[in-house]
């Protein structure tokens, strides 16, 4: 399982490639004046199997042609499973169908990426306990850091599906409320602590229509994607008393273009960290349902190369996808094909592993400096931020494309 | 203006009626097996605008057959203002067309109603000022019931799409984590403090892509329903911190099955409340944007008949619907067609006009004494809870069509 599978398309054997064989992940891509399409990211290409289904090589009931992967996903596991396999054989080496494939494979270079799936409702959660562990300390100090609920329930809140884009959409600078301690009054203007947030995000590809188990849920995952959930701290500190995080989260929720699937990082699962208090049962995994995947953000200020800020891993969350997706459902709350679930910001336990901006300058205080000279402790205008993310196998590498934004400067007021 | 407009379908012309010719409210029926299609209520009939369709006696480029309202929202201003100006004349007294549509006029009694339309995102607001003050002085005392912010922005957060039902769907008690004050550790089982918020749903009818006035959003909102947001307090008070309320409002929300038009609510249209500190200039009305909508809360235990609880009217809330829009874009967040704005509780300044139970016995100490001599702090098992409204003209109401569910019991744990 955790080998190279060698691949006839030759940059899918290259040891560095996000996309061998292993990976297959799902996407959405056009070139030119084509309609967007379903496609499958191998080696420096895209396998157009939209165009195989139209050809015959797959049957999908024509879900492939629909320029989103909900469809797809609304088949169920057998189809994941059918869809996966085809592929395997049909791009591994020796493979008979080689000629018939050629012709559908587009250069990564020449397309033009679109969102992947359709997000039905997107949910963010505030599972990583160092991030957590941070945050409260900037704002309430170490011994008050967690709040008292916080290792009992994976802490969310429902966020905004319309603002999700993919990588590479601009972001424009947000303008709304801002009050600082000090201030008689509120103003309205540009968000100075505009930061980002490095989350994965996981698909929901199977609906739920009242409470599931956390097992269930697990199955209920299709894949997953980098997530970056744009913050205005500014904002949110004077908006989130008395029901959370509103304005300051709704802007832009930036996503990976391609969806990795549960199955491709089957090798790659882990258990969640020793639990600090005993959860309820309704929380308990049965099993590892976390993933080992190395995470990083960088920095570029305009015209200059991309800095790595900090490197952490997806293993440090408290809670795993699929008991945030089991909590969801507690309540009877209908799941959707296609809902959205952040994970939360993923810091690690060293200052060089911290997932914002908020907890790499602590709240401002700690400017970053950049290797041009510049400093940071938020976003600049023109800053591109980006997240990264790779499970490492034996010789091979299972990527997410990068998840990237460029912050523009505010609307006039 | 302000006076009935006589019909030829005579309930339509009864002074008790909720739907007059001046109403016109939007629903979706169905009739036996049919399909769920458009229909526009008029006296105790449905008009089949369909069937109108079909049959070439309208044409709105075939939306009204698709069993959501989302399509012919879409069309935007010009058709809206033409289907209200085609019905209004075809259903007038003496109008030509009563042998041609009489056969598409379908008895309410006999059809099945439908969510109007496809939610596409939910949002709820907290802008009733009596409601937040009171549950501010259940919580803190009255002299910090309300929030530092709370008189410059109108708090909202995001709900959950997926749990709006129309009314007359049962609701099943949720289950949740729970954790008293007292309690060492928190346990999971069915909330004990379940509750309504008396609340109006906005319908936003045409999309934008960016900030926009308070002026634009007031001509992007189609129209209103009747909307209960059903909450469990107990789950709230131990998961709401620091990201606000999730599980506890994500059981269902009902709304009424009619969408009365901004159109038909326009003689009623009235001011907010004077300010007690001045808006920032985005939130500011140029001209009248609440209306004057009269409310009320229902409950029948089982078996029994139902008691009004508490009266108010929508004129009490502090921010209009087109405020809570025109908020809602200032980080640039994308809105669509089919964005659901619940108002907020709607609370008047006497006890007996409290949107919630959780307001109405202050917080359990008072229970309230129903007539045929049971009590209530919150919702019992097996209750029924409705919410009734109407705007009231000059011998004619414009009417919701009722907002109920009852309450089941909470699954086994």
């Amino acid at each position: 399982m955790t080998a190279l599978l060698r691949c006839w398309v030759e940059t899918a054997n290259f040891p560095d490639t996000p996309f061998p064989l292993n990976n297959l992940p799902y996407g959405v891509f056009s070139t030119g004046d084509t309609a967007p399409r379903c496609g499958v990211a191998i080696g420096d290409m895209i396998l157009d199997v939209a165009a195989l289904e139209s050809a015959g090589l797959l049957d999908f009931d024509g879900t492939l042609g629909t320029g989103t992967w909900n469809a797809f996903m609304a088949l169920g596991h057998s189809a994941w499973g059918r869809l996966r396999a085809q592929l395997t054989a049909m791009l591994s080496d020796g493979a008979d169908q080689q000629e018939q494939l050629a012709p559908h494979l587009v250069a990564q270079a020449d397309a033009t990426l679109h969102m992947p799936f359709t997000v039905s409702e997107y949910t963010d959660f505030y599972a990583g306990k160092h991030h957590a562990f941070n945050v409260g300390s900037i704002f309430r100090g170490p011994e008050n850091a967690l709040p008292p609920n916080w290792l009992h329930i994976p802490i969310g809140y429902n966020g905004r599906a319309s603002s999700v884009v993919v990588s590479g959409t601009p972001v424009i600078r947000p303008n709304g409320q801002l009050k600082g301690p000090q201030d008689d009054a509120p103003r309205f203007g540009p968000s100075q602590r505009f930061d980002i947030e490095l989350e994965m995000g996981a698909i929901v590809g199977q609906p739920s229509d009242g409470p599931i188990t956390v097992a269930q849920a697990y199955e209920n995952i299709f894949g997953y994607v980098l997530l970056n959930d744009w913050s205005a701290r500014d904002i949110q500190a004077w908006e989130y008393q008395p029901l959370g995080p509103f304005q300051a989260k709704a802007t832009a929720t930036t996503i990976s273009p391609w969806i990795v699937t549960a199955a491709a990082l089957e090798p790659f699962r882990t258990s969640t960290p020793e639990r600090e208090k005993p959860l309820l049962d309704y929380l308990t995994e049965p099993g590892p349902m976390l993933y080992d995947i190395e995470l990083s953000v960088s920095l570029a200020p305009e015209g200059q190369p991309a800095t790595t800020l900090a490197r952490t891993n997806y293993s440090e969350m408290y809670y795993s996808a699929a008991q945030q997706l089991a909590h969801h459902t507690t309540s009877g709350c209908p799941m959707r094909v296609g809902d959205l679930l952040g994970s939360g910001t993923i810091s690690g336990p060293t200052p060089d592993s911290r997932g914002s901006l908020l907890e790499m300058s602590w709240g401002g205080k700690d400017p970053l400096e950049l290797p041009g000279g510049e400093t940071r402790t938020f976003i600049a205008d023109n800053d591109t931020l980006g997240l990264h993310g790779a499970a490492k196998g034996d010789g091979y590498r299972i990527g997410f494309g990068d998840c990237f934004g460029k912050v523009l400067p505010a609307r006039p007021v």
